[in-house]
């Protein structure tokens, strides 16, 4: 026997009215690619969305159709995501900071059909659209005033292009489970990943963010993504921002700290979200400027391990809390948060600390465990590692186009990929990715553990830990070191130093010194080509 | 196209899992009905949830079965939600302050199979049982050692009977829309009718109201919940608070003031919520017996209006706030509540005041209109008044049985009886029920806004205003008023009394000064016997 209750489906649109609706006027404030601070309001976007939605159907656009965005964070990309999947369309967030093979086959993979492209990325999109024979149309997210000369294909300002449709259009109709967002992932290896997300999803992603424990965003807040909507679908934030009715601030292409800066004061920015390393080089704007943070009180941080100094750091100078966040692309892509729990709310100092800078724990509507290899659940004890698996409603099951790959196991659970620790009080902490970690004699050790410690050595200025094979062990660590300048670091000096800090068994069966590392495009050690470069070494 | 993201329908198990399996030592307190104060946890009660189950598969109890409850707030009431919606049954809850034949038409109409019942409604169901055919056990929630004697059929104390079966019990797979609870409305005229929620409804509230704007519940709150469960889906809290971690604390069958205040003190209670009149008793106690509230920081008012003195007092001398909230059993019951919004963060003292006696704003999930009789959309402007109408996933679509009666508007809106104002910032106060409303000559007159004024004036001690029937404006007001002990008004001094305060169009056509009014059960205003009182008044 069925409820009865309303018919109401979660679909993207009903935030961006509810926020016309509710909060009509709330600001909406970007600085323009184009140098201006552009502002806007909820009422006049959802206006704008609904004419983009009808020139979009103008121009073919259909249902399931993907449509490609290599943008900032401004109004128009905001607008975009609303009007694309209020057409029951995809709106595809293209990273313009892949490279450029990548980009092509991403676009390419996704068979989008259009593409919006700001200013700063025309460049780019001239030097790959030869490759791009989807692309039927590039509109360029600006006016006709401030128009380049371009050779891409059919291409037009987007003002021009948008004024040709009046707002006369009713969001279309769809099945909340409708595909509405698409956001590749680019792992060190491998073809990128198509994560499909539904207005579902999404929608009850956005609701989850606000609720108190995550980020609880109110009308009163003023809120900046500093993280990129290229990014893992935008942190959820240009959904959870209307959701809350509260204001948004959208930093457009400029990242760096003192512009970062100049927006949180003049438009008195009380939560943003970024990565460690934008909370790094704005902490240096601020020591070496002597700014304040007048408005801002919280930050969700994420994307990669936030060094606990940073969070000390914020919270003593300038009264704000780092507050660490885990996801990824998958999972919408919030799964943790390091909210407080009562269990822990005497915490102070140094413990507080370390509890702090573990990725938190997961609300309603996220499940996670650690397995062994085999699936079965490991003990939340703090120390023993395991596969990190998540499920709920805004996790993928499948990525685009591999439908048939199954990529969840028995009960449903999704492999994250990460090798984590569950506390007794539920804290998660990352300790590896899966394909990092040693396996040794049945045991796993983490490569990053030793890492972190190896560069406590007063010679190391860069660390690497990879397996090599054994023959009783399976696996053994091997440590790579880069010396600090004018240092000469030695096996035994190393040996020594990490002796008293980790499990015998833990330790190195030997140690290289070597001028550099391999990264990726992204900063991260390449281990892929790490384990190439040690593949013939005898351990001696 | 649809996305690709995990398929998690929302059930109400995944709550008292999550809360199991996140929280598992959090407090759930409760004031037996026998007595003594009783402690658990969620990890306990999700075990006892499971063993419920089982014994209700055991007991016959299938999918789509209703079974009754007829009891206070403790841990067994709240287990049986969990139980009896996670084998796909239906808990009813019977408000048992409900006039006995309306008890018994009730679960008649559910035509429930079995009831629950607490120590205190034995001797009424004693009295009712030969009129519930349907029922085919009373299942009596204490322990054998506290079993009264008793005639109820196939009588058993609820401990011995769950004793029966283990915690070995699978929840059971449904549909996110299946049927999970059932409320009746009881409306001062017509049979009672039938709210049926469903799994989707009330996991979608429970988010909803655990969002940053509304009770913002998080981990660290400790929640009592003062208002019943048998009253509108027990304001969704049972479910709220095991979604967001937060403690339990349940109060039984003592809802006076010191009975409230003792536990609100001992178990340190962040967060309540209730009907006005027992913040009226709460008060009187405190200002009697010199007592403090050193925890409670909030409360959720609702189920009449609150007067704007008592959010004073409590906020002036207790730094208590009262947020006021409106919604009905149709709405899951919540609909608006009266956050700040930064368009309003200025005001201070009877500005504020006002505000926060308004009804509040509805958050994403709940939209409102109101209308004319016609059904075009009246202006937001705080003076025009019409028909508030809803709509939302946890708006019911249909009464129970009655599913071919349309209860929707053309768009889908539900029709709530209450007439209502909404200012340009979006906040909503109710002045009238639709049928209380007098309109004449095309303009709505709001009787309680001529009620409440018509009780300023010095010698009257309650007021009525109905409608009489005009020929040339359809419809006129007129007052009743019953005096004070020892004074004699006259519809002279009252109706001056009135005359600078209100429009000369809503002034009274005649007042009658009667002895005394006739009330609903719970005190209301009783206007059908008001009007049958006066159907033969000649105005003079």
């Amino acid at each position: 026997m069925l409820g009865l209750m309303q018919d109401w489906p979660l679909l993207i649109h009903r935030l961006i009215d509810h926020a016309a609706i509710q909060h009509p006027r709330r600001a909406v404030v970007s600085r323009s690619v184009e140098g201006p601070i552009h502002r806007t309001d909820y009422a006049t976007l959802r206006t704008r969305a609904l004419q983009l939605a009808k020139r979009l159907t103008m121009e073919g656009v259909v249902e399931g159709d993907r449509v490609a965005t290599l943008a900032w964070n401004t109004w128009r990309h905001f607008e975009a995501w609303y009007a694309i999947s209020g057409i029951g369309a995809v709106y595809h967030t293209v990273n313009p900071r892949l490279f450029s093979e990548q980009i092509a086959w991403i676009m390419n993979h996704a068979e989008s059909r259009l593409a919006l492209v700001d200013l700063t990325f025309v460049p780019l999109m001239e030097q790959l659209a030869e490759q791009l024979p989807y692309i039927r149309r590039f509109v360029v997210l600006t006016d006709a005033a401030n128009m380049p000369e371009t050779s891409l294909r059919n291409a037009v300002p987007y003002e021009t292009w948008l004024a040709e449709a009046d707002a006369d259009y009713a969001w279309h109709s769809v099945d909340e489970r409708t595909a509405a967002g698409l956001c590749y992932t680019s792992g060190t290896t491998g073809d990128p990943k198509g994560v499909l997300y539904s207005h579902r999803s999404n929608v009850l992603h956005a609701m989850t963010i606000n609720t108190a424990d995550m980020a609880a965003l109110t009308a009163r807040d003023i809120v900046m993504p500093v993280v990129p909507m290229f990014h893992a679908n935008g942190w959820i934030l240009p959904f959870a921002a209307p959701l809350a009715g509260a204001s948004l601030v959208l930093p457009g292409a400029k990242l760096d700290g003192a512009s970062v800066h100049e927006l949180l004061e003049s438009e008195g920015v009380t939560f943003s979200a970024a990565v460690p390393t934008i909370w790094m080089m704005l902490l240096q704007h601020l020591r070496a400027s002597g700014g304040q943070l007048s408005t801002l009180n919280r930050v969700g941080i994420g994307g990669s391990a936030c060094p606990p100094a940073l969070i000390d750091a914020y919270q003593r100078e300038y009264g704000v809390r780092l507050l660490h966040a885990w996801g990824m692309t998958e999972m919408s892509p919030l799964g943790t948060w390091s909210f407080i729990k009562p269990e822990v709310a005497h915490l102070e100092g140094q413990a507080l600390l370390d509890l702090q800078s573990t990725q938190g724990l997961p609300t309603f509507g996220v499940e996670i465990r650690i397995t062994d290899d085999a699936g079965t659940a490991l003990p939340w004890d703090g120390k023993v590692f395991g596969r990190l698996k998540v499920r709920g409603p805004a996790v993928t099951s499948a990525y685009f186009k591999a439908e048939g790959a199954p990529i969840l196991d028995a009960e449903g659970f999704f492999d994250t990929g990460d090798v984590a620790t569950i506390d007794p009080n539920g804290y998660m902490q990352i300790t590896d990715r899966s394909k990092d970690v040693i396996k040794s004699g049945g045991e796993w050790i983490s490569s990053i553990a030793i890492e972190n410690l190896a560069v406590g050595h007063p010679d190391v200025a860069e660390a690497a830990v990879v397996a090599i094979p054994h023959p009783k062990w399976d696996e053994r660590p091997l440590l790579l070191v880069v010396p600090k300048q004018g240092t000469n670091p030695t096996k035994a000096s190393i040996l020594d130093y990490l002796s008293d800090k980790i499990a015998k068994f833990w330790m190195p069966d030997d140690v290289l010194v070597v001028e550099s590392l391999p990264h990726t495009a992204t900063g991260k050690l390449l281990k892929t080509k790490i384990r190439e470069m040690v593949r013939d070494h005898q351990v001696g």
